[in-house]
C-alpha cells in the first residue's frame, strides 16, 4: 500500500468533517499545545488500516506514532493499539477521520478473520464480491485480505463474469463466451453465473474458467458440484451464512464469496483515550 | 438534493469500477442496444437513494426510469421499486454501483426508521454522528433524516462539542466552555460531553447549550436528567441498542444519538432483474 | 490553520500563474542560483497570513523564511516583515501568488481591525457575512478573526437564517420558523432578518434566537432594540459605515455585521524587494 | 466566455456555501415550489458577468433566466438587470454564490470603465496586472476588458517583464534582455521595468518591446517619455489615482495599469428582490 | 465507449489550451457568428476516435457533427471524414485539441491495422503494451482495439507478469509463480516472461498461464516455442519489426506484442478546412 | 522546471497504472524489502526528463537516485543514465510509470536536437507547434527545449495567430489584424499564416509581426522570403522533412516549425536492468 491513492481519500474525508475549522479544538488550545493520547481497541477482533490511521496524522501534521500491534494482527478488548505524540490540535482534530477509517477496515478484517477461518480447514476460501462502498473499495478489498480472505475481481474490466442479465441480453451462455473469447482471447479468465444445472453444463461446455453457482439449495448445489468434478473452478454465492457453512464444508467447493463482507460493514470499537497534555 | 455534490461521488464509483470498460458487457451487446429492466427489494424496509439511484444512470447515457415508490416508502419483499428503460450497455454498467448506493442509503434509511418509531412516542428523538463513512457524509446524514431521524451536527465547525480529550486539554469544562464563548459568541452552540453528575453540574453552570450523557448506566443516567431538570437539551449516547430503549424511554431524554446508524450498516437487499432486450 | 485546505488552493493560484513555466526568471536565473530578499510593508495595518504566505514557498522548493512579526500583529509603513532565503527561481517565481495572499488577507485584517477597534469600548461586535469571494471564504472569514472580529455562518448549513424572501416563500416568519425547528430541533440556531417592527415581534413570538435589524433608520432601529430588550440576541446590518457606528454605538446591539468587509477588500500594500544574489 | 473553465469554478463555489444543504430554504419549501423573483442594481455602474450569473442556476437546476440589460451596459441604480423564473430552492440556494460573482466583476468594470473614460480621449489606455484575486484571473481580466480596459500579461509565461528584482539578479537590464532573447527569440514581446532614467536608456538599448515607468514623479516621468520618444511603447505604473491622471493625460503615454482595479475591488451593489411563489 | 473517463481528460487538454481564452478567434469573429467546416484526412489510414472528437465540440457548445466514414473505417488521402455545423467559435477553439486526439489515435489504429492484417492468416494476433501514454492509455488500447489489435494487460493490477526483475527479486521462477498463486488463487492469470530455454521450462513446470519469449533470436524462439508446444499461451515480444514478421508468421505464436504501437506513434494528417461562415 | 504541475500528472499515471495495487510485485516482495536497479539506454539520443523520472519514484516512496548523465545530455547505446537504490516494491511498482515519461520526453529531445543541428549553422532555428499530447504540453515543449529547438506560442492565448480558417471568418487578413490590434494592442504578437504571396503582401501591409510560410513549394518559398526582405520574421511549416532542410539553408528564413516534434514521437528505448536485492 502506497500513498498515491490513499492520499486523496484521506485529504477529502478531513475537507468532509472540516478538520482545518475545529472550533472546539481551536478554541481550546494553541497552536503549539503538544499533548499524548492512545488508541484502545474496546471488543476482540482483528486491526486492519494502521498505515492509513497515521496517515491522516502526517497530512494533518507532525505526529509521532508508536503502534504496538501490526497490522493484521489479533486485538483484544481493551488493549492498547497505539500511543501518539504531537500537535494537540491535530490529534484531536484528526480523530474521528482516522478513527472512521480504522474501524471500518478493522470491521471488515474481523469479519473475513471469522468466515475464513471456519472454511479454512475444508480448504475452501472466501472471496468478497464488488459490493463495496463507493470510493473506498481498494482499502475494503485490502482489509478483506489482511482478514484472510481473497479478492474477487476488482471492477468490471479485471475479468468477464456472466450474470443472469447478461445470459438474457445474449440470448445464451454460450453466445456470451463466445463474444468475450473473441475480443479477450488471452488475457481475462471467465466466469460464469449458473442458477442450475442447465447453466452449468453450458457453463463448462462453453470452456468458461470459473462457475459460479448462484443462490442454490443444498441440494441442487451438490449435484452441480458433482456435476463439475474439478473441471471448472467453483464459487458458491448468494445469502450464505455461517450456520450453512456447516452444510457446505464438505463440498469441492474452491471458493465461497460474501457481498456482506463489505456491503454491511460492523465496525470496531475503537477509542482515542487518555490524552495528557505536554505542553499547552 | 441538488447534483453539485453527488455527481462527483457517482463519477468517481463509475471510474472505480471501470464502468467505461465492462469487458462482458461490451463484448456481448452491441452501443445500439436497447433493453428494460425491473428493479426489486429483496426485505422489508425504507427505501431511499432515488435521486442517486437514478442519476448514475443519467451520467453514463439516456435511461427512462418510472419509479414505483417514492422516496422514504416503506417497502416489502418481492415490490418492484423501478422500471428502466434504455441502452442495455449502460443498463448493465452502470447496475452495480448505482445498487451499491442505494442499497445502502436503504439500509441506513431503515434502521434509523426501526429506531424512530420505537422511541417516537415518546418524545425521544434519534440522530446520527460524524461516525459515518469517508466520503459519504451527506449521503447518509440524508439516509437518517428520509428514515425518520435527525442529524446531529456535520461537521467539527458546525457546532462546539466538548468531549472528554478537550476536557482534559482545557484543564476543565468551565474553562472549555469560556475559550469557545470567547471566540464563537452567537453562532454556535456548544454541547458538553457529561461521563458523571460532576460533569453535569459544571457544564450546566458553564451555560451548555446542550448535555450529552455518555455511556452511564441506567441509574446514574437517571439521576443526571433529574438533576438538570428542563435546563440543557439533553442527548444520550454511547452502546445503546433497542433492548435498552424500554429503560431509556421513559426519562425525559431530548435525544439519543447512535454512531452504528452510519458506521455498521446493514445495506437492504435490492435487485436488478429480469432483463428484457427491445433492439439488439 | 492547517494546509488540507489552503494547499490545493495555492496549487491552483500557482498553476493560475504558471509559476512553473516563469520565461522571465528562468532565462536570467539558473536552476542553482541562491538568493536572499526582503517583505516590506508600504501602509499601516494588520499582518495576516504569513502562514499562507510561507506555503507558497514551501509548496515550490526549499525556501527559509524569517519572521519579524507575528500574525495578527499591527504593522507600519516601511516595516520588514520577513527576510527570506533559497532559491532564486523560487523567491521571483512565487512572489506574486505569496503576495496577492498576503496583501488580500493584510486588507482584510486591516479593515476587521478598524471597525472593531471603534466598537470595542461599546461591547458591540463586528461580524463577516457570506458575501466572500468564491472559493477564498475560509481565508478571508479567518482574516476577519485574526483582525479582532467575528464570524457570522460560514455556509448555507451553518445555522438557520430567515430573510425577506424566505418570509415570502413561507407565508410568515411564524412558519418560516416552524418548519425549521421541525427538521432541526436542536442543533442549529435561527435568525430572523427583520425589516419592520413587525417582524420584530413576529419573529421574537417565534422564538427566534437571533434577530438582525435589516437596513433600518436609526429611530427604527432604536425602537426594535428597545421593544426586544434582551430577549434575543441583537444583529444589525445594512449598508453601516464609520460614520454611523457614533450614531449605533450607545444601542445594545450585540453585533454588527459589514459585508464590506470581504467584499469590497483593499489589498494591503506590501513588496518584496532588495533582491542579493548568493550564489549564481 | 465558453463554460470549460467557469464550471469548475462555481462548483467549488456552490460547495463551498454547502448550497446543496441550505438548511433554511429546504426547511420551508418543498422540492416542488416554483417561483419568481428579480435582480435589482443598487446603485450606478456597469454590469459584468451575466453568463457566470445565469451559470450558476442551470448548475444547480432549470432556472429560466430573461436578462433587461446585455454585457457591459451602464445600469443605474434601481433598474430592473434580469427575472428568474425556476425552482424555488434553486433560486434560493444558488442567490449568494451568484450574486458574489455579479457584484464582484461589475464592480471591476465600473472602476475600469471610470478609469478608461477619462483616459480615452487623450489615447492612454487603462490595464489590469497579475495582483488579481487567486483563482479568479480570467474573470477578474475579463471584468477589466468588459469595463474598457485592457489585459497586461495574463501569467508569467505570457510575456518577459523585467523588474528590480530581476535586475538584480541579471546584473544589468541588458543582460536579462540578452538572457530571454536567447531562450525566447521571437513569440514573447519583452517589458524592461525602469525607475530611473538610466534603467529607460539601458532597456530601450537592450531592444525591449514595452518600457514600464515605474513610481516616477511627474518630472522624470515627463524626461524619460520624452526621451524614449516613440522608439518603445510606454507604460505607466506605481499608485496612480484619478487625480494624477490630469496630469498625466498630455503625455505621449501609451498605457497606465492599475493594480487596484484586481486588488482592491469594491462589489456593485446588487439585490436579489421581490420573491413570487408561482407552486408552493 | 462512454463519457465518464473522457470528459475530464477532454476538458484538461481544453484548458490546457486555454480554449476559452482564443484571443484570434475572440477578436475576429462575435459570439452569434456560425459557420460550417468539412474535416478531411490527409494520407490513408484507419479512422477512430470520431466519438471523442464529436465530444470536444459537444462540451464547448452546440455544433451539428455528422459523419461520412464508421469509427474504424479505412480511409484515403482527401477522402471527407465530418461536416460540423455550429458556433464559429467553438469550431475554431475546439479545432486542435479535437484534431490532436483525432490524429493521434487514428494513427495508433493505423499502425495496429497494417501489423493485424500481415498476421491475421497465420493466426497470430498483435497486441499492445503498458508502454502507453500517461493519462491516455485508455483511448491508446481502445485504439489498438478498433485497429484490429488486442489488449495485453490494462494495469499492474489486471493480470501478474513475471519480468526479468521480478525473478531476481523472487530468487527463481518457481518461487515468483508460487507466492501469486498463495495471494491471488483463481481470479489473475499468471505470465512469465522468458529469455532462455530455461526460463520457459521453469515457467511451464511452475504453471504458469502464458509465457513471453523475449528478445530472443530466431532459432532460440523456435526451439521454445517447439518446446512449450501447446502446453501455454505463447507471447512473443521485443524489438520486432515487419520484417521479422516474415520469419515468425510460420512458428505456434499466439500472439506477438509491440510497444511501439503506444509509445511511438505516427500521427494520421487531419485537417479541419473550407470554413464558410453562415452567420457573422 | 517545479512540481507543482507534474506532480499531479506523476499521481494520475500512477492511479492508471494502479500502481498501488501492482499484485506481481506485492505477492514476491515484502514491504521491507531493499534493492539496486540501473537505468540503461539502448540507443543513442539526447536524455531528457531526469527530473519528472526521479520524481515518480519520490511520489512512490524513499528512492535514492544517483544520475550518472545530465539533463540534456548525449547519450550512447549501453550507457547507464542512472543507479537507483531502496524499497523493492517502490523500484518495481514506479518502472513503467518513471520510464514512459523518460522515453518520451528523450525521445522527443532527440528529434528535436537532430534537426536544430542540421539548421543551426544556418541561423534557423527548430520551433514545436500546438500539436502535441493532451495533458503532457508542458513536458513535451520543454523537451524541444532541451533538445536545442524552441517554443512556438504555448496555447491559443499566448500568441495570435491568423489561420486561413480565421482569413476566411474575418473575410481578410487585413481585417483579422485590425480586430486584433484592437482588443489586444501591445501585449500579444500577431503571427499571419500565408499560403501565397497575396496573404504575404496583406500581411505585411497589416502589420503582421512574424509571417508563416505554410506548405508553399521551394520556388514560392523563395519569392515569398525576398519579397518580405527581413520586414518580418519568417516561419516556414508544412510537411518538412531533413531532405528538404538542404535546400531551404540558404534562404532567409527564422524559423521552422515541425508538428511532428511532438505529434509523432519515437520513444528513446531505456530500460531498468540488473535489480539486486540488498534486504528481503
Amino acid at each position: 500500500m502506497n500513498y498515491v491513492l490513499i492520499d486523496s481519500l484521506i485529504k477529502k474525508a478531513l475537507l468532509e468533517d472540516r478538520a482545518y475549522d475545529d472550533i472546539t479544538t481551536n478554541s481550546i488550545t494553541s497552536e503549539e499545545s503538544q499533548a499524548e493520547v492512545e488508541v484502545i481497541v474496546k471488543e476482540d477482533g482483528k486491526i486492519c488500516g494502521l498505515k492509513v490511521f497515521s496517515r491522516v496524522f502526517q497530512i494533518l501534521g507532525d505526529v509521532e506514532i508508536k503502534f504496538l500491534k501490526k497490522e493484521g494482527e489479533i486485538v483484544n478488548k481493551g488493549e492498547l493499539i497505539a500511543q501518539l505524540r504531537g500537535s494537540t490540535r491535530v490529534l484531536l482534530s484528526g480523530e474521528r477521520v482516522a478513527l472512521n477509517l480504522l474501524q471500518r477496515m478493522s470491521g471488515i478484517a474481523t469479519e473475513a478473520y471469522k468466515a475464513s477461518e471456519i472454511l479454512k480447514e475444508h480448504g475452501i476460501k472466501v472471496m468478497d464480491t464488488r459490493k463495496t462502498t463507493p470510493g473506498l473499495r481498494y482499502l475494503e478489498k485490502y482489509s478483506v485480505l489482511t482478514g484472510g480472505g481473497f479478492n474477487h475481481r476488482f471492477d468490471l474490466s479485471d475479468m468477464a463474469m456472466i450474470k443472469d442479465n447478461h445470459i438474457l441480453a445474449a440470448g445464451s451462455i454460450k453466445k456470451a463466451v463466445e463474444s468475450i473469447r473473441k475480443k479477450h482471447p488471452f488475457i481475462k479468465k471467465i466466469e460464469v453465473e449458473a442458477e442450475n444445472l442447465e447453466h452449468v453444463k453450458e457453463g463448462l461446455e462453453a470452456g468458461a474458467d470459473i462457475i459460479m453457482l448462484d443462490n442454490m439449495e443444498d441440494e441442487l448445489l451438490k449435484e452441480c458440484v458433482d456435476y463439475i468434478n474439478g473441471r471448472a473452478i467453483i464459487e458458491v454465492s448468494g445469502n450464505i451464512d455461517i450456520e450453512r457453512f456447516q452444510r457446505l464444508k464438505g463440498l469441492k467447493i474452491d471458493y465461497i464469496s460474501m457481498g456482506k463482507l463489505t456491503h454491511s460493514v460492523k465496525a470496531l470499537d475503537i477509542s482515542m483515550k487518555n490524552l495528557k497534555i505536554l505542553k499547552s
